[in-house]
């Protein structure tokens, strides 16, 4: 069996793209992980299919929600798993709907398990014929409160190649993050993030863990004053990675914090895969732009992968 | 620009396979590195190009040793180096070349930095329904001669996760390998191949270490009895990988002299990313032989990977 499937990243966090418009295909767990395995298959952090909202029950509660919410982002992790959504990913998804003709003007409201996510248009701030994509990825939370901002932190952190723990802010975006500062860029590279940084206190459910150095400010190219920052990060479960999403916003967050209250709303993060901007939305919420490319269109013989498909 | 391709593995040593049967296309460095790229391009150990070998200097050496010698494998590491040779890609291009008509009765005489190869066409030992292509890799030697079996070894080897360091044979197959048996197969599955395993005395260019446990012997369905062995591979420079040609035509040259004079020619070889069957030829030649895949067909947009190509 053929199917045909894209390939595309936003800030090198990588997907399989599959148009399911009919909403016919059966994405097993198998599946999935075959097509996301980088060497017997294409390869990827994740698949995507994008698929009417209307023939999965999830995809009917965002319907409800907002009847504009046509099309469903089903993402998958590449172990097979079911994902409630991606920062990354759903830049992706809207720079995949657009090559299909599914989304033309105006905001593109998109199903996912996490709710109704709204994607405008925007451009990268360095150069303006870049398209990039906006999302607003909701609200971000201190959940330590400004007693953690006024004690310098309300966690610490271990990582391997810094002598000592270092204070850090514990920042929700719907998932938690743990955000600590280092020296300087070169510190930052020199850091080992091959086994996981030590949170204490333990999170019962563990952290993603960003390291943050703040770069000052900037007036962008439309005159907006905007905050840079460079970061790495260790995803729970996962390792270091090229880039994650909110794990920008959290880092974000905590710097534009630290920064205090006349500090910039936009800040532009360099991560390893590239660079995005997190904004502080006036209604609690934080939007996330960057860039969404598309490699390649592939048509994946699914029994070389040793998978059928009944698509 | 878009730029038609085709990924395929052998064993999971995986490559970005590009049809230039017009010698036309300029395969740069920074290209392949792009479509080698895991997260940002297509991913790959390496990128074959298949091309005619009357247009390139290698390929007319070729041609002068065997006028058969059509087509040249243009072999390209993941880095955009050049390379010789590669066990594993010769059978996927061999496939490849059938896939696009190239090849279709006898044997194949492709043309490589290494020297003409030949690729017949053979089946997996266990299932003759699925394909499988041999290769003559050449020859292969043991440096220290009957001295270094007769000592149990010419070199010791410490791995991580071993308490000791073991004995250790040498076998150069075109490039240099060090052979060592471990206890079992739950040993085997323990050790840490993360770092490199220390090898003594120190090999002047490096070496590639492979671990070994030999599995006895078995009938198979030609009712040729053929020996068995299960290996894990560190390759110099690389890392451990999921599959090593030379590296399991060393292991098996290695436990067949263990075993001694009435040891079988041929030798299944369980590598992490599957099996190959490794033979000892009459000419003191190293067949090798398993399955190549390919996986899918796709389309690359070269802008998007931030390369333009002249093809």
């Amino acid at each position: 069996m053929r199917l045909q499937v894209t390939k595309g990243h936003g800030t090198q966090n990588d997907f399989v793209l599959i148009d399911d418009r009919t909403g016919g295909l059966d994405l097993s767990p198998r599946l999935v992980r075959a097509l996301a395995d980088r060497r017997a298959g294409l390869g990827g952090d994740g698949v995507i299919r994008l698929a009417p909202s209307a023939t999965l029950p999830e995809g009917r509660d965002c319907l409800d929600t907002d009847p504009g919410a046509t099309w469903f982002m089903d993402y998958r992790n590449a172990d097979g798993s079911v994902a409630e959504m991606c920062g990354n990913g759903v830049r992706v998804v809207a720079r995949f709907a657009e090559e299909l003709g599914l989304w033309s003007d105006g905001e593109l409201v998109l199903g996912t398990r996490a709710g109704v996510r709204r994607v405008r248009r925007t451009a990268d701030p360095d150069d303006a014929a870049q398209p990039w994509y906006a999302v607003d990825m909701g609200p971000w939370d201190l959940p330590g409160g400004p007693a953690a901002v006024a004690a310098g932190g309300d966690a610490e952190v271990l990582v391997t190649g810094l002598a000592v723990a270092r204070p850090a802010l514990s920042v929700d975006v719907g998932n938690p993050h743990t955000v600590l500062a280092v020296a300087d860029t070169d510190e930052l590279a020199a850091v080992d993030l091959t086994t996981a940084p030590a949170v204490t206190p333990t999170p019962p459910h563990g952290t993603n863990v960003e390291l943050v150095v703040p770069l000052g400010e900037q007036v962008d190219a439309t005159g907006e004053v905007v905050g840079r920052l460079r970061m790495r990060v260790h995803e729970r479960g996962v390792g270091e990675t090229r880039s994650c999403g909110t794990g920008a916003c959290a880092a974000a967050m905590a710097v534009r914090t630290w920064a205090g209250q006349d500090a910039p709303a936009a800040w532009l993060v360099e991560v390893p895969g590239g660079r995005v901007r997190v904004r502080a939305l006036a209604d609690g919420h934080v939007e996330l732009a960057g860039p969404a490319v598309l490699v390649a269109d592939a048509v994946v013989d699914t029994d070389a992968l040793g998978v059928p498909t009944t698509a």
